[in-house]
């Protein structure tokens, strides 16, 4: 498994390659490479950018070990000589990001970085990981929570999502897309998440009556929350109804409904935990859920109190993948782009300026060279110079929470649903597509 | 990030409030759990059951450290004394799995673990997600493979892969699933996968001309392979071709298509190289490719000698998650299951049977009680007791390799295709159901 302070190796070998190419050419002018994507998966209106933080405080240290220059030797591809340079690689560049938590749309850049042209191949494989990973996940889990309105969100995705490194940044991701806490006992105390959780059905099996296992878990945590569809939620219910009115010291604080018809199990409890006097007592869902069965269950007003949400939003399952591109944008001061068929992209380094409304509704984005000016709000900020991460760039995940929410409150209604909206505005400044066009015109004449 | 020696933490919080509770009743009775799905994705014939020998490893040496039990002090949930339970925590107990690379279908279970309730509790939410993300990973890469027949499929995944810890155990699933090689470095020189790369566009966009960018790799890199689609495919691949006829130094082993008709593209390629007697220069594909894309490259006949895959089987994008299940099958020799709508599951600790033919063609399973015996090979075989890996239980990944294509190919022909097949023949035994009926009646009274 990867550590990260020994990652430098997770890495696409074609990276170190071209590196080692332009080292032998002498090839050191400043690069510009953009990270952004062309198109939004199906099922997302907006992606919440997320992930950029942690790469650029890993670019700031990345080193290749003594040891990982030795285990390249055993690949017969590198010179020694450029294994020296590997050995002392400092990233010196400068990169710009779209804080965290910042509603994104296709070909607006998530960052930039801009460095000489070697420095920047080599961080391709590990940035685009990086901020792939969070903001797939938090694209999911925001949808989640929208459906679900002001009732708490709670991820129980540990156990299917895809790894460890996964399970861990999630749950990072989950706290910027407004989820209320997690499973994931690690990751909770790491991003500062409430860690929540209530019993499985083995242990309400692992009792001859379900009963005593209820008995067993309220006698030790009181106000807890009891699994009740072992066997027959509605029994279950009424027999714990029974247990609480005869033993005053019995306390419990929710029930968890986790399969069959969740509205209609979550009206019949409420109906006779209400009628017993246990109007507190919550109720909580789960089993496959995913924002289009919350915003269903909600739209059919069932008396749920909050939702647990496991493997829809672990694996971003109707869209696990974004097609976020790297791309060379600028060179030695030349504008760059590819000219592959359906690959349309704009060269040169840029800014994104989001326009806001008299009711600060964001009404439309102008993506433009980083020389213009547009008013409204520049997305992309500097957070490294010269290698080095500027004071104050990186904000507490606290922060980070806030803004988000700020930002996707900000966006149009539509926007912020989960039925398919129509194209949040995004134009391109003139001065970009003359410059795609220019610059289109020299790459065809080659 | 999350650190394989220091991982006791990755649980789901429920996981140790449930252990506690056992311990505080004292209930240390042997307890059966089972993994195993219940259906199959779409778009799956069988799932190549992979990771279980890693997790294993981890289990052996699971410890909650020092610095852990101080951590979960914050959470004011667990009593010193089950703090120091936690502490002293060593696992006790025996596991049988399927060995990896194993092909496994609907309820076969692919991993049963047999322990003190309390320390098979512990274990569960480990054992998903490490499972899970193999097995998931594998059974979509085995699909890219059997499209692709004999011409190789190297994976090129690594940037859009749910994390470092996916991107790094993935290559070991790829690897049992049959793939050639990797463009990740580390994952290929940690598991022996051959590790691959060529050039990205951004390196020819880098240069006026492409074919300076070519001249400089092949000079660089004898053999390599040239990225022709930048711009003008045809146009590249006949400005190759002229170079190469000039200059008798020139070598290049091969051409990659990476956008656009790809048929299309390498039969004209294929042209142009054969024209001038290059006909030992391969032409490689890439770009979004899946296994059906691959099928239909080869049912065109399509000139392509080898395929790039990344994203689709990266986040394996048609099925992300598999629905496994760890289950409680049995407690203080009594066989539990649960009665909730829609999961059934059966009772009790279990045995696989895999029954061939006279050709070696496996034809059907029969899943049985552990004490059954049903002839053909059983599958769940011993690989820890008493907390210890049994000597040789564990294979070299050259082995498991080798054990997951035999199993592949011995599998009806139907199976190992990408089209929907019928499903593979797994029955129940008589007393497996038997006693499924039995405890549905205990448990349904309640």
């Amino acid at each position: 498994m990867i550590h990260e302070d020994d990652l430098a190796l997770m890495v696409d070998l074609y990276e170190l390659a071209m590196a080692q190419a332009y080292w032998a050419e002498n090839m050191t002018d400043t690069a510009t490479f953009s990270l952004f994507f062309r198109q939004l998966p199906k099922n997302r209106n907006f992606m919440l950018a997320c992930g950029q933080q942690r790469i650029v405080e890993l670019i700031e240290t990345l080193r290749f070990t003594p040891q990982q220059i030795e285990q390249l030797k055993h690949l017969n591809r590198f010179q020694p000589r450029f294994l020296e340079w590997l050995e002392n690689f400092r990233f010196s560049g400068s990169i710009r990001t779209v804080d965290e938590g910042t509603p994104v749309f296709p070909q607006e850049p998530l960052l930039e970085i801009e460095a000489p042209i070697a420095e920047a191949q080599v961080l391709e494989s590990l940035v685009m990981n990086y901020v792939h990973l969070e903001t797939v996940l938090a694209s999911k889990a925001v949808r989640a929570k929208l459906a679900a309105g002001d009732r708490p969100v709670v991820d129980f995705g540990m156990r299917r999502m895809h790894g460890l490194d996964s399970a861990h940044r999630g749950v990072r991701a989950y706290r910027l897309a407004g989820l209320s806490g997690t499973s994931n006992v690690q990751a909770g105390l790491d991003f500062g998440m409430n860690v929540s959780g209530t019993m499985a059905h083995s242990f309400v099996q692992a009792y001859p009556d379900e009963m005593e296992a209820f008995k067993v878990y309220a006698r030790l945590y009181p106000g807890t929350t009891l699994l009740v569809d072992t066997y027959d939620t509605r029994r279950a219910v009424a027999r714990i109804v029974e247990w609480l009115k005869s033993d005053p010291e019995a306390q419990i604080g929710g029930i968890r409904l986790d399969s069959g018809d969740l509205a209609a199990e979550a009206f019949d409890c409420r109906e006779i935990l209400d009628e017993a006097g246990f109007t507190d007592i919550k109720i909580m869902a789960s089993g496959g859920l995913d924002e289009y069965r919350i915003a269903s269950l909600r739209e059919r007003d069932a008396p749920i109190d909050g939702f647990g949400v496991g493997t829809a939003i672990g694996a971003a399952c109707d869209a696990p993948a974004l097609e976020l591109a790297y791309k060379l944008t600028e060179y030695a001061g030349e504008p760059k782009m590819k000219n592959s068929s359906g690959k349309t992209s704009f060269p040169g380094a840029k800014q994104v300026f989001r326009q806001y409304d008299a009711h600060g509704t964001s009404c439309g984005d102008v993506i433009a060279g980083v020389n213009e000016d547009f008013g409204g709000t520049p997305l992309l900020k500097p957070v490294m110079t010269n290698g080095r991460i500027l004071p104050g760039a990186i904000g507490s995940l606290d922060k980070q929470a806030e803004h988000a929410w700020r930002e996707i409150l900000a966006m149009p209604e539509l926007q912020r649903t989960i039925a398919e909206a129509p194209d949040y505005p995004v134009s391109i400044s003139d001065y970009l597509q003359q410059l795609q066009a220019d610059t289109l015109a020299k790459v065809s004449v080659g």
